[in-house]
């Protein structure tokens, strides 16, 4: 399987382009990692937006240059309704749009049910855990936001899934797993161990995909957002003693980058 | 026209004063920025309380020293007529109290229309980026939360607007200008290039102000609020490297003003 | 009164099982200090899901090792129906669950009684500040989510309380005081004046108080996270200079323990 990595000149090319381009992104998402999600999309220069006030999310998505949608905003006073008309919103105007289905498949039938009904409005890079990914396709999920399963025991069901739903499907772990429809497959090595033990870090990552799509295709932008995130949290890793001082210094090396 | 540092006698003054009463504030704000607000009131001295849970909105706005209502509350689960209540309450209760129309005009006319409605109740201060200033006063808005205008280009609707208003008026940008209904203007340099890279910024801006406003009159509240901001933001760019480091930075050298 | 510090044998046992277990903790709070909670408790080793999606309630406290309750997650768009079937869920499942009553007593009547009506379900820890203790005892409130009151001045309320309620009760302030229902009491010493000027710290205690019910008995897991953020409060405050950095500090203190 190719590699993706900050080396990669689509990488570079795909960062180049967002901070010289400085899309607005819309998001809908949850309030645990709303925060750290608008702090990672501003260090690479985007300009995000995120909730539903009124009329937001049938306005918002039309203009924006990418959006994206984590389940959890559904704790977040975001309605189904308004998470359906945001995808519906960005599926018509042809705003391309990432789904992070977090913590579907852990128990709640309800809110998974809702999450996958939005699977008809075509998003252009769906990402996830490994349980998450898995309960997707059908199979069990995690407990909680957590994963039980490795990124490499879901390589086969992102190929899949990717496939099926004609959508880039990216799984993340120790390592990171991307493919499109067609078959292309790359692994993202990198990152940190401290990397989970910071909140929001994967919802970040749903944020940070949304924004790259907006200057490149869903392919490249989904492995650039792994890539600068596994860049990032490597080189946080080398200098931080604490989980906090590392997300300090996670954003910091996005910044930088 | 006038220039407020934090050299300024009366912004020295209210710092100390803010520091001394330790005011009890109240604000009704969005999830994005509401940590970084309480911690910037934290930071010198003030209680924040925040949010609309059953009956807050009705009891909280009488005992505060001040309140603060940022548009966006309107995407964390606050309704139209808990914004009502809240900036009614206030009024009644001669509480002064600071509005944020934060994204106003950027495209969602309903949600513009219920922070039009809260004017009546007369707000002390309004605050905003060149492009929501622009907006109330009935022109163009900008894209999401960001302007597309710089504060330099509408100094003379802010002026307008605090006459019709009956309102300290302020604008942040490069260089920020705040105005009273007098005509009274003054000007505000300082901060730094990563300031609207870190999220909620602003909005944090919209809660200080709101906190002076429990210990000196509104304009006087507002300077010293935006020289704050202003002095900090140019300490912590002077030793920060990346933008996340920059924002732990900023709220540091506020908590030592 | 008996003493606890970090060098307390339970104390170090409690640690070590949280590590080792790494249990799923479901919490219910608000936006304000939601992500400084989740940081918190993956600092420590736990796993935690915060908010009331869709189903989530329902679900979630029978999977947990623990839950917790923030009576402001009233304002993050959890409602009162949903409050209440967590509750029900956790007594009725049998996991222990921690009542943080934050706010109780500062003027809203109807949130006041909300948090009361939850006592029925027998919460195995009651945290608050000594306003807040007091408050939940029938006496005065403090103002907004500050307190008033010293925690020496309610010892008598907590051992009162205690057992009234046959709960652990823990008051937080320069010297944090737990009793148990049997009337053990212990004090806990230590922390810093910075920690009351970081927003979130009292409701994150109340976090991880329930993160040590999913591996010891509540007494001992009470103890224990007072005893955690006493020693990181106190570590943070001896090399941190601001109010922000003193936060980070905090917390990487808390991961190193």
């Amino acid at each position: 399987m190719e590699t993706t990595t900050i080396e990669s000149s689509e990488v570079k090319t795909a960062i180049a382009r967002l901070r010289e381009k400085a899309p607005f992104v819309y998001g809908l998402t949850n309030y645990v990692a709303a925060n750290l999600s608008a702090n990672v999309l501003l260090a690479l220069g985007a300009g995000p937006a995120i909730g539903s006030a009124p009329g937001w999310a049938a306005a918002f998505p039309a203009g924006a240059g990418a959006v994206w949608i984590n389940g959890a905003a559904l704790m977040s006073s975001v309605t189904p309704d308004e998470l359906d008309e945001a995808a519906a919103t960005a599926h018509k105007a042809g705003t391309p749009w990432v789904l992070d289905p977090v913590a579907i498949g852990a128990g709640a039938s309800e809110y998974d049910a809702i999450l996958a009904s939005l699977l008809k409005y075509k998003p252009a890079i769906i990402r996830g855990n490994a349980s998450e990914i898995a309960a997707l396709s059908g199979g069990a999920g995690g407990s909680g936001v957590d994963s039980t399963l490795d990124s490499s025991e879901v390589i086969d069901t992102v190929k899949d899934l990717a496939r099926r739903l004609d959508a880039v499907v990216a799984v993340s772990g120790e390592v990171d797993y991307l493919c499109d429809p067609a078959g292309r497959a790359t692994a993202v090595p990198g990152g940190d161990a401290k990397m989970p033990q910071v909140t929001g870090t994967g919802c970040s990552l749903g944020a940070l995909s949304a924004a790259f799509c907006a200057v490149v295709d869903p392919f490249t932008a989904a492995a650039t957002a792994h890539a600068a995130f596994a860049t990032a949290g490597k080189r946080a890793g080398e200098r931080a003693t604490g989980t906090a001082s590392f997300a300090i210094a996670f954003v910091d090396e996005l910044s930088l980058l």
